[in-house]
């Protein structure tokens, strides 16, 4: 990498500022040189859209399926799981029912190999025993297979780009996986209102790359956006790194198409901003982790495309700082503000560790925390202006210690990349336990301090110890901490210190143990630490009412325990 | 009203530029002058904070409830309707148990006059017999009268401000009213995130002037923000005057305390901006207009108070030109567009007729169509210079012909009292005839000029006749028209010609029939305008099995025909 070493010289809206102002005697926005891209690699955001692989995650670095032969079954690994007697075997009346109804390319039937992506998930962690996986084109052919797998008793999985991090898109024993890969038409888009209209199987970049087109942009981003299917981003509700701006789908999605258990179409594609029409139906799909139906069409309000974008990575010596630059950038920043983004020293050892955005990285000093910004505007001028006076702010109250802000499209995704290569070096080391948490910020940090502490007391954490690092990232701005903790291998004993103690934590503080990545098999039978039991038992209740039978994603999302 | 006639000064930004720019020729954003303040009265958005009048709307003038023993009771005007046999009527035991657990002000029983606030609607077009009034302190208190209310199957009508326009919040038979008026306590606020949790009786506007001394503002903005209940908000998905920038309740509420009829407390007063565990439960009870339970406590995202809010108001010849300047509009102004609201030339007709905004209004001649805009954002220096662009690039492509930007808060609230004063200039007349109407922008004025020469056809509309204006504004940005049709009073014939074709004007175009306003008692029959059956039976199945006796908001929401 070659810095400019020069540490009066600013490079901001275009032009090289030689000044040294008073307040940035201790501050460099650093010019980070046109010549010197190499000094972080670009960039690994996008997953490969070839893969075939029901949810969606902000937090999945880009990486083919690997052979997975070796990733042991979910119901040998996990034995309290008990396959429902109810549920039927699969015949070969079944399989000609199926096949007299799907396209040719529709369906796959007792060929592990070619069943293993289906089978298995994106983290390797989770391996089912599928003999069937139908790939339908239309919703006609969606509310088919349902109405007969309901009258016939058979499990359904459903399935998007299987980019899930809690085993929630993959079987655990012989159920059906209902894919959405054929179903990837965008239905309509409205240029005078920015209303999207697509099938749940088109992949978020596709849609993002359509949109781009005309002058608009998804409201969401994630990490797997190259893979993820929009139906399973709006099946698990994911966050993702727009959240903070364009808010959570909740809101954006404007309308849904669902296939009930028993082949019921809902025809609720609504194109419009404002409808007080009945209950609003389509909320209890958007999260629902394919347990109450299939999602086969997605109505979306899409925002215009920022005209200008811009990154700055700040380092900061205290976590209390991390939280005033955030108060102090819905102050500044306010509308143009489009991310806010933390990671830890741990975080950066590993990324320098395996060496995943090169050898050297932009802030020449180590500190505590490093945090990154994204403005996104309509105006390049304004928003520079902005994020100036934001910085100048920042120093003079000696917030942070030390900074760089992107010059061109190049470094904004090199920058990026550190914040996403955060997941991939993390899995460089072995295994890696994830946890997704929603916590307020006064305590955002402490998780990781405390966890941190726990393991050391108990001798587990260190070089040459089971547990090598506690790293801790996340959303700032939507009070989201992902804090991953790398061991060499999953090990009971580290298991046990981590849970339920991490779950107990997030209960005490008000948290919720699934920020954004939902609940699927890993934390389903933990819920009772974020939601009540009156809450479980009106869930349990909607369940049943919807999917008598409990065909939809069994094992799964709702306590089995 | 003064106006300055000098037709080549612009003041922007505070400075009055002399220059007449080329592209200016046909158009002057005049100086609205200080001392002229008296060309509009300001301002009625503001309902008195005393009268206790459950739901919302952003149509409601400021008024005094007025006596109402006129006011036929809805039982004998719906012939239709029929008390359902099942509710058992108020016994003494009854009041004995309700004056046992209320506080001494929580408690209004037989007392017609004192009954009325509470039996009759604000538009005065419903009124119930109910005998009895509870005005609970405590979520434990609703939790009480819900589970007697249940066991002892007395119907309930829970009511926050009283402020619907769809009889949603009224008795229709002798409902006993559960009334949120004492539960107004702000519980918490975090500075630091903007997350508020208060009780479901706080007023609107007492939050947003709570808020405002901290920084921040509600995600909303009513006409009846003086009385209207966050509670009632929530319950009826208030759109509003900010939905356009912040999104709906259904993207900003986080968490709800709600009361289910069986007396079960839900408490899922989350404060977390993302939380994937399990079914989003409060999303049912938003928008649910009181029929699955009562709620007590809301837990909503706050943004940052705008620092710099400016008005234009425009006159615009074609409504082809009124959608074209929206489009430019999010391409130009993007991020700080807060509002894009539009009306017609028959609602500027009635404003001057009933002298609502003083005799002068700003703009000298007069146009079909005219279109408010608001930007809010963070810097005036650059939203001026936004403003400035945007309307230069306007008066460049000549879509819009004339127009004012107001040069103060006083000016602010004068142009949006144009606005906000047009229900009340079509209620002077006599009857009037509300629809709220959401239908794609391509068709949006076309069903103002259908219904016009409907009954123009029928000899009904013009001077002498039944019905006088054919009145359209609304919300242009979220697709949203009001439609007022004026007459000098309700008539059969005038009605039937309205309805249903309004309705299946509505379904034919890919509508909402209620876009803000609820559905309530007077659309509740009309559902299936705007909903499948199949949509119709799930919803019916989601009421069946929270309320299994149906005792919540009877009549109503949900069709009874």
């Amino acid at each position: 990498m070659v810095y400019t070493p020069n540490l009066v010289s600013r490079q901001l809206f275009g032009k090289v500022v030689l000044t040294r102002n008073k307040c940035l005697k201790n501050f460099t926005i650093r010019n980070v040189n046109r010549n010197s891209i190499q000094f972080i690699v670009p960039t690994n955001r996008k997953f490969a859209t070839s893969i075939e692989s029901s949810s969606s995650s902000a937090e999945i670095p880009a990486k083919k399926h690997a052979p997975t032969k070796v990733v042991e079954f979910t119901a040998d690994k996990y034995t309290y799981l008990r396959r429902n007697p109810n549920f039927k075997e699969l015949t070969q009346d079944d399989i000609k029912f199926f096949a007299s109804i799907l396209p040719a390319n529709g369906l796959i039937i007792d060929n592990e190999e070619d069943l293993i992506p289906y089978n298995v998930d994106w983290m390797k962690k989770y391996r089912g025993r599928s003999r069937l996986v139908a790939k339908p084109k239309t919703t006609h052919q969606v509310s088919q297979i349902l109405k007969y797998c309901n009258e016939n008793k058979l499990a359904v999985v459903p399935q998007g780009g299987n980019t899930g991090l809690v085993g929630g898109g993959v079987p655990v024993f012989d159920e059906i996986v209902l894919n959405t890969n054929n179903m990837n038409q965008i239905r309509s888009f409205d240029p005078v209102s920015g209303i999207l209209v697509c099938d749940a199987g088109c992949i978020l970049e596709v849609l993002d790359n359509y949109l781009a087109e005309q002058g608009y942009t998804m409201p969401l981003d994630l990490g797997a956006k190259g893979s993820c299917h929009i139906g399973g981003n709006v099946a698990t509700n994911a966050g993702g790194l727009r959240l903070l701006r364009y808010g959570s789908l909740h809101g954006t999605v404007l309308g849904l198409e669902a296939v009930l258990p028993d082949g019921t179409i809902l025809d609720n594609l609504s194109t419009l901003r404002k409808d007080n029409t009945g209950y609003d139906i389509k909320q209890l799909f958007i999260g629902s982790e394919g347990t109450l139906g299939v999602i086969t069409g997605v109505s979306i309000l899409t925002p215009p495309k920022p005209k200008a974008v811009n990154v700055a990575v700040l380092g900061v010596n205290t976590f209390q700082n991390v939280q005033n630059a955030f108060v102090m950038s819905k102050n500044k920043l306010s509308e143009i503000l489009s991310a806010f983004e933390f990671w830890d020293s741990d975080a950066l050892k590993l990324l320098k560790a395996h060496n995943i955005q090169g050898k050297n990285l932009p802030l020449k000093d180590n500190y505590p925390f490093y945090v990154l910004i994204e403005i996104s505007g309509s105006n390049k001028y304004h928003d520079d202006d902005k994020l100036q006076n934001f910085l100048e702010e920042l120093l003079t109250n000696e917030i942070v210690n030390d900074g760089v802000v992107a010059q061109d499209e190049t470094q904004i995704s090199a920058l990026w990349s550190l914040r996403e290569g955060i997941p991939e070096a993390c899995s460089k080391t072995g295994a890696v336990y994830k946890y997704d948490i929603s916590i307020p910020l006064s305590v955002f940090y402490q998780m990781a301090e405390d966890i941190r502490n726990r393991l050391r007391s108990a001798g587990v954490l260190g070089e040459d110890k089971p547990v090598s690092n506690v790293v801790a990232y996340g959303h700032v701005g939507d009070g989201n901490i992902h804090l991953n903790i790398t061991a060499k291998s999953y090990d009971p004993e580290v298991t046990n210190l981590i849970e339920p103690y991490i779950y107990e934590w997030t209960e005490q503080h008000n948290g919720s143990i699934s920020a954004e990545h939902g609940l699927g098999l890993m934390k389903a039978n933990y819920l009772r630490y974020s939601k009540s039991s009156s809450m479980i038992s009106i869930m349990k209740q909607i369940k049943q009412s919807i999917d008598p039978n409990g065909i939809m994603n069994p094992y799964k999302f709702l306590p089995t325990q």
